[in-house]
C-alpha cells in the first residue's frame, strides 16, 4: 500500500516527506494507522549520524499512537479498531528477561530490531523498489506502519492520540524511572538534574507518588515556572550558587537526596547526582544518554557508605502492561501531558519540529496525520 | 584498673604490649573483659599511617568477643556475665539512620568515635597519665575495654570466644553483604572477586542462601581448595585465561552474574565486577576498601541497561539485631568459621599476627587472653 512517510535518506540531512510502499502484516505482525507521533531527541541523535547503530535510509519515529487496521496470522491480543501505542521496548512475556520479573528489557526481537528489520529479517518499507529500514521497531514517522504484536500496547479508545503518543517514550521514561526503577516512596526528597521533557516527567512522577521536596537543577532559569507547575518545590541554578553544588544540595535537603535523577546525559552531572544522595540509602538513577565512550566516575567510598548507582531505560516499564496504566493516569488527570506538548504540526513540517528542538524552543512537538 | 594492652604509639612501628590504666564505665557505658580478638587488615591499615583518620597513641582492635564485667548508670540491656561482641558500627535504634530501616550506618556516636573518644568526649585509657585513644569505638587489643551499651551485641553463652570474635568484623561483612546488601536469592549466579577472608565469607553466605553457580576469581591458585570447601563451584584465574576477563565470566555464567562482589579494594576489579553483571538486573556490591583518592569508572550505558552498583559496610548488618543471629548460624553449623582461623596466639605475639597477614600467610589470626 502507499504510505506517506518522512524518510531519512542519509545522516545529517533534512528528512524527505514522500510516498513509500508498505507491505501488509506477516505472521505475528500488525498494521497500524499512526494518528500522531512525537519528535524526540533520540530521532535527532540518529539522524545526526552520531548514533553508531544508525542505519540509512530509514523511517524514524518511535513515539506514536494509532489504530490497528489489520492483523497478521496468529495475532491474538489485538484486532482491527483497537487503539495502540507502539513500543520500542517490546514485552513478549516469554523470554528470559520478561520472565525474570527484574527488568523490562525484553530481548525477543532485539537483534532484528537493531538491524532495522522486522523479526523475520526483512523490511516492510520500500521506495521505488529500494528497501528502507525500520527504526527502533516502530517507524512512526509514517501514517501507516507495521509492528510485531508484542510491540504494541492496547490503550483505551477515548484517549486523544495527539497527547498520549508522548507516553510512547518521554512520559513513560520519566514517570517510570520514578515508579519502577527508583521506586520513590511518599515523603522522600527528590533531586532532578535537567528540566527538559524527561526532567518534567520525573517531577510529576515524584509528585504523584507523594514526594516531599522535589528539587530541580538547571542552568536555565526560564525553565522554573513550568517545573513548578509540575511539582518542583525548590529550584537550584548551579550558576547562581557559591561553591560546590553537591554540598549545596546536601544542605538544602538536610542530608542529601533520597532519590536523584540525571535527565541530561552529562557524565559530570551523573557524578553530582550520585554524590548529592543521602549517605546510607540515597539512590541515583541515570536516565540521560551520554556521548559515545564517555565515562562516569566517583570514589568507591560513595557506594560503600550506602549510595546506589543505577540506570533506567524506558522507565523500567513493561510496555504492554504499564503503558495502558499511564494512559489511564492521564485520562484521570493524575498527570499532565498537555502542557508539555508545545507544538503540533503536520508531517510536512517535521523538519521544523527538529529545528525547534535543536534550538531548545520546544518541549515536545507532535506530528498529527 | 590495670589492663594489659597492645598500644600503637606511632604509625608504622610495632605494637607495644604493656599495662595501661582503664577507667570504669560512665553512664551508658559497659566494661567488658575481652576474651579473644581477631587481627584485621583494617587494624594494619591504620597502624601503617595511611589511614587519614588514624590517631596515635591508640589501642587498636575491633573484632572481639568477651564478657560484661560492670555496667554504668542507665544501662538496661546488659548485665555482668553477659557474653558480647563489640560493634564498631553501633545500633542505637533511635537516630535518623537506624529509624530509616534502610541502612545500618548508625550515626549516634560517629563523631566522638572518629575522634578516638567515648561519647562524652573523653578517653578511658591512659598510660603513665598520658591519654590513649580508643579505636573504632572498640579497642579490643586489650584484656578489658569500655564501650557504649549501643555498641555491644549480646550473644549466647555457649559460643566459643576464639571463634565468634571473627563475627565482629569479617564474617558479618562477607555474609551480610550477600544477605542484607545484595539480597542474593536461591538459584542466583554469584561471582566473587578475591578469595581472602571476606571473599570466603561471601562464598559461604551465597551457599547458605542457595546460590547456583558461585564463581571465585583470584590470581592465586593456592586459594582454590579452601574456597571450594566453602562453596565455590567455579574458579577463574585471570592469569590463566585468554582475552577479556569480563567476557569470560559473562560466557561462563551464560549472560553474566546475577550478583557480583568485589572483596579486594582494587578499583579495576570493581569495574570488572560491575561489567560482568547480567544485563537487565545484575547487582555489583563493593566491599573492598580502595586506596585514598582512587576512583571507579565505567560507561553509564552499563547502568542504563540495568546493572546496579552499590557498596556494603559491615555487611549492611545492624549489629545488635543481626550479629547474635550469625552467632546462632555458626553454632548450628550453617556457617564455617573454624577453617578461617589459621592462627591463635597470645597478645604478646600480636606483631607476629600482623607479619603473617602482611605475608599473606594467614586468613585470620586470633589473639586469646
Amino acid at each position: 500500500m502507499d504510505v506517506k512517510a518522512a524518510i531519512a535518506f542519509e545522516a545529517a540531512k533534512p528528512l524527505t516527506v514522500e510516498t513509500v510502499q508498505l507491505e501488509g502484516p506477516k505472521e505475528g505482525e500488525v498494521l497500524v494507522e499512526i494518528k500522531a507521533t512525537g519528535v524526540c531527541h533520540t530521532d535527532a541523535y540518529t539522524l545526526s549520524g552520531k548514533d553508531p547503530e544508525g542505519l540509512f535510509p530509514a523511517i524514524l519515529g518511535h513515539e506514536g499512537a494509532g489504530i490497528v487496521v489489520e492483523v497478521g496470522q496468529g495475532v491474538k491480543s489485538l484486532k482491527p479498531g483497537d487503539h495502540v501505542i507502539p513500543l520500542y521496548t517490546p514485552e513478549c512475556r516469554q523470554c528470559e528477561y520478561c520472565l525474570s520479573q527484574k527488568t523490562n528489557l525484553c530481548q525477543a526481537i532485539r537483534q532484528t530490531q537493531g538491524q532495522g528489520l522486522m523479526p523475520d529479517g526483512t523490511s516492510r518499507f520500500s521506495v521505488n523498489g529500494e528497501m528502507i529500514h525500520h527504526y527502533m521497531g516502530t517507524s512512526t514517522f509514517a501514517n501507516y506502519t507495521v509492528l510485531p504484536e508484542i510491540a504494541l500496547a492496547k490503550i483505551r479508545e477515548d484517549a486523544p492520540f495527539d497527547k498520549v503518543c508522548y507516553i510512547g517514550c518521554g512520559v513513560t521514561t520519566g514517570i517510570g524511572a520514578v515508579i519502577n526503577t527508583a521506586k520513590v516512596e511518599a515523603g522522600a526528597n527528590v533531586v532532578v538534574f535537567g528540566l527538559g521533557g524527561i526532567g518534567l516527567n520525573v517531577i510529576q512522577g515524584a509528585r504523584m507518588v507523594g514526594a516531599n521536596m522535589i528539587v530541580g537543577v538547571d542552568i536555565n532559569p526560564a525553565k522554573r515556572p513550568l517545573a513548578e507547575k509540575f511539582g518542583m518545590t525548590h529550584f537550584v541554578n548551579p550558576h547562581e550558587i557559591d561553591g560546590d553544588i553537591v554540598k549545596y544540595i546536601v544542605d538544602l535537603t538536610r542530608g542529601g537526596a533520597d532519590y536523584s535523577f540525571e535527565c541530561v546525559g552529562n557524565v559530570n552531572l551523573m557524578r553530582q547526582a550520585l554524590e548529592c544522595c543521602h549517605k546510607g540509602w540515597g539512590v541515583c538513577t541515570i536516565i540521560g544518554v551520554a556521548g559515545g565512550g564517555e565515562e562516569i566516575r566517583t570514589r568507591p567510598f560513595q557506594l560503600v557508605t550506602g549510595r546506589v548507582w543505577k540506570g533506567s531505560a524506558f522507565g523500567g516499564a513493561r510496555g504492554r502492561t504499564d503503558v495502558p496504566k499511564i494512559v489511564d493516569w492521564y485520562m484521570e488527570g493524575k498527570i499532565n501531558i498537555d502542557d508539555l506538548i508545545t507544538h503540533v504540526m503536520p508531517l510536512e513540517k517535521i523538519n521544523d519540529a527538529l529545528d525547534l528542538m535543536h534550538k531548545g524552543e520546544s518541549i515536545r512537538s507532535v506530528i498529527t496525520f
